[in-house]
């Protein structure tokens, strides 16, 4: 079997997993090419994972033609233009989520990856990859559920961030709390249900930081989605959970009900003290989806080696950005939006 | 210390649970009378509960001079009518919820008690005395999980019942999945969070009897509600619970969260076998609130003995009610409601 | 239905628990007497709980003639002559475990109940009243488990009492972890098992206090139990429970293992804070048990009112004592003893 | 960093874990040999995980220049002398548990090792690299339980597996259920408390395959321990678990418990449905330690680079067979057995 040539962009927190799961935990990878504009990030990759080329410029990157593939770990920001560059330099792209910020560009990025359809493209929204998804996914296609009426999702960073998000808050531009961190969960809600988002209705509030009403910023908030096929779906998002990183999804059928990470507990360990029964939590996003960012990888060069596009689509990255949007106006009108 | 006389009407379902708990688990209470048309409900009520007077005529028993209360568990539409009647002749009241139907009928009696005010009126919101739920308020007042920003009900039936339901929705009439089921879920939300509802959107889907379309009943709802004070309340409500009688409460705080029967764990027993890892489920509300029903009970002959009004007031119920309605109006029109 | 009138003696943290059941909890049934050295005692026993009859001498009250039974929940070293003596004034009579101290005293008061085999005689094994054991039983006599191979039985106190226990182990005699503590679970290995323990040895240690050594008593012990039919039985048990009262059962089977209170759930609530996600725990035993000693108390009610022994008999008393008094031989031996 | 390239030994259902780990998802290290009798294992070997040499021939394999280490996989008879040829050849060692059968010849191994200090030697004992159990050793470091009192033990295999046990029974031998079984939670006592055993009793029970007592195996068995210092062990092993692979570990200690899947939990997927609550269970080792087996691998390949040898050492692999040979002794004497 031949090795895939690996180039990532961006060495952030996201990226470094990605860099050290494709040059350590994927089989026939090499992560070959690491760019950033940190030179410190290069040296890292260089001497701990064993990347051979480093740049600071992506446009000098995918120019190698010892390149196979790109994965896309910087700001969302650049995503589309940087998926668009790679795909016409003949590359397979993986890119973290979100697709875009912007409809319209999300559209144009689709445009081009649909006319290079011989070249794998990949979207990061791993939870599908980690095995309590993978395997509630099989009970629900095996039909053990009967037809799904409702799917409820949470998702909400754990509070050790909090004092760090409402310091920067006024600055920087999460692209608010729905966009930010339900859009794995509308994913998910898409995933689950086959159906799409009609109406949507968002609210939220301030308690423990009443200072981000000034930036129009939540620190919990709670949607309720209508599905086109009246499935219900109910959303909550937040980023000041006090025992971790709680992202719980239930699903709820005709035949039986289902929860995945009911509560996000960290291993096997229960622990009997004075504060009762306890179960550790996890506590971030690394933690909670380990596995699935090494799945997602290995389902990344898989399909570049067996020549078939991966289940996630641009359109998936699409629709939910949709929906993550609908939810901002809805909560920023406190209004029923449609969608078209 | 003296024994206060009761007399109930209504021995139906949750009639007979009352009347064992008046003629046997309360201290300082006889059940002294019954009330009922249905003849081997009064021979029951005579010879398993030692009662001593049976009624055909609810006006004849509370003329009874030896009463000192009655207890009501006839058909909701009753309750008005029949708390006004005992008031006027001098009696306490305990009543089953809902107060009423009709919005207007509620407020005519509630200027009933108010003008008696020397009378304990109590409404049966009995969750409110489950142990659990009252371990969750003391730990809500005692600030543990500080603000609350989410509280989340649900309200499902056993499955059990389902075929039954569908069979008579058309004939008899629920009042809907909301005000049937989602009552007691709105009078937790308000005790909880001490705030009221301000706008609600409600939605539902049928799957496994799409015939309840045509009856204008549901399966399974959910509804999103917005507080006074932007506190976010998510109830689903449904009647096909394949695993037993799920009724299950969350509060989501500033500092920490709290569920309620997560799962509605029947006893401490966990089962392993082919399975998997079992823990059986409370089937129905006379198991799951068995001490509940006691407990409110104990409340009620208390308060008459030592002169003081229990917590639970008619406003209450009014409110509940409203928030039902609303609920209703909403699922109709499929669109946000506000009240008033 | 004639009401059963019933003198208790002892007042202690157990009595007080049967006389308020007695009292106020049990149908049928009026606590007519009590008995007590402590004049405390009895009055609050005619104020709380409206007893008629308060008396320091026990010959006085069982001579009462207006008594039917009586509830013995004086110190151990009382119970036998107790119980003789309630007999032979023919009164039924309850008797808190253990049935006595010493193996021939026990035998003698056999000989007097089984004389008197018209009159009720009920002891205090009450976990076979717990509605958890029950449903566990229950499910062993359907034989969902197969036959049975292993039994495992926890019973540790709460460290809440240790300081105190330490205190005066040295003056006051326990008669040792395993009689004290483990008696309960000896019965339960008999109960589900319906087989006799053959051999045991009994181990112990004493880490958090060692001078506990000094006056042979222990902490924490445990023992293994063959059983004439080559069951296993495993014992541990233990005064120093940091997350409270922890009695834990569990049955494996050829076709399924099944645990009782695998952690003892102090009801249905769950916190997740920053501790993790925290079940609550019970603890002490008239938390974990306040179920089974109403439940039992109906049982002895019922059964004089029944004329129908009840299941857990003076035998069952007497070999319970029988295996204690082997493990605390096995213990301070250090060897393997084989019952007789 | 240089490539470690690993040859192995033994491709069945263990040894093929450790050749897809060692050939995919360890870094720095090559899968370049492998050595079988099976024809089919060794293609298999070399088309999917990239094998450069086959052998059938273990000392012909060791002679090959390239290799710099050996993984053994092979049936626990050979251990001893394949870990002492390869050592010889100068080449560090992976192998299995048990290190041997017999302690004479375990004995003689160990000096081989110790003769080769500056190789690396490392022991199967897999659990203490699996996520949980680092877990709670870094808790009981940290003092978190106190001092320990309590080590229970469980290694049940999966009933899947126990018709074919008992066809072959007579015909293979196991070493008997606590050599068999137990010798991972003897390591795991031993890790935990830092004591050594000495004295045990061991007794089982044949209920589901009675026809096994004739060939002196054990469906069921349970062990007690006791330590150095007084500390108790209690073990459980089985071949007959309806729900799985049932592998649990708890600690007692003066200040609090823990337990180590206290249930095999699958992943984080928990179904309600019409048998209750159900969190499906792991069905084998290969499922229930997959992280651990992958840890392990890193962990000997990192003390290669590093020149440091691994935690588990010779010593605790002779220990182990020491009371899993003491336990099968009491067993068949029904006596205690004091260890030297």
């Amino acid at each position: 079997m031949r090795t895939i040539k690996v180039g990532i962009v961006g060495l952030g927190r996201l990226g470094k997993i990605h860099a050290q799961n494709l040059a350590q935990n994927v089989p026939n990878c090499q992560l070959y090419a690491a760019c950033s504009l940190n030179e410190e990030e290069l040296i890292y990759a260089k001497t701990e994972l064993g990347v051979e080329k480093g740049y600071a410029n992506y446009a000098e990157m995918i120019a190698d033609s010892e390149l196979d593939a790109v994965a896309i770990a910087s700001p969302s920001g650049y995503h589309c233009q940087q998926i668009n560059a790679a795909l016409e330099k003949g590359l397979h792209v993986y890119s973290e989520k979100p697709i875009g910020l912007d409809l319209e560009e999300i559209q144009a990025t689709m445009d081009v990856i649909n006319r290079h359809s011989k070249q794998i493209f990949m979207l990061g929204f791993m939870r599908r990859y980690d095995d309590s998804y993978r395997y509630a996914k099989e009970l629900v296609e095996a039909g053990e559920l009967g037809e799904l009426t409702v799917v409820r999702c949470y998702g909400i960073d754990p509070s050790s961030g909090m004092e760090s998000f409402v310091k920067f808050a006024g600055a920087s531009n999460s692209g608010g709390l729905f966009a930010d961190m339900s859009i794995h969960d509308i994913d998910l809600v898409r995933w689950f249900t086959k159906a799409e988002v009609a109406k949507v209705w968002a609210i939220g509030k301030n308690a423990a930081y009443p200072e981000l009403d000034q930036v129009n910023e939540l620190e919990t908030g709670a949607a309720m989605l209508q599905l086109t096929d009246k499935t219900m779906g109910l959303l909550v998002a937040g980023r000041n959970c006090a025992h971790g990183y709680h992202v719980e999804t239930e699903l709820i059928g005709t035949k039986g009900m289902l929860r995945i990470a009911n509560f996000p507990e960290k291993n096997l360990v229960t622990v009997l003290n004075s504060n009762g029964v306890v179960r550790p939590c996890s506590q971030d996003f690394p933690e909670r989806f380990a596995g699935a960012f090494i799945t997602e990888m290995k389902e990344f060069i898989e399909c570049i080696l067996t020549e078939k596009q991966p289940e996630v689509t641009s359109y998936d990255g699409l629709q939910a950005t949709k929906v993550a949007l609908a939810c901002k106006e809805s909560f920023e009108k406190n209004q029923l939006i449609e969608l078209k």
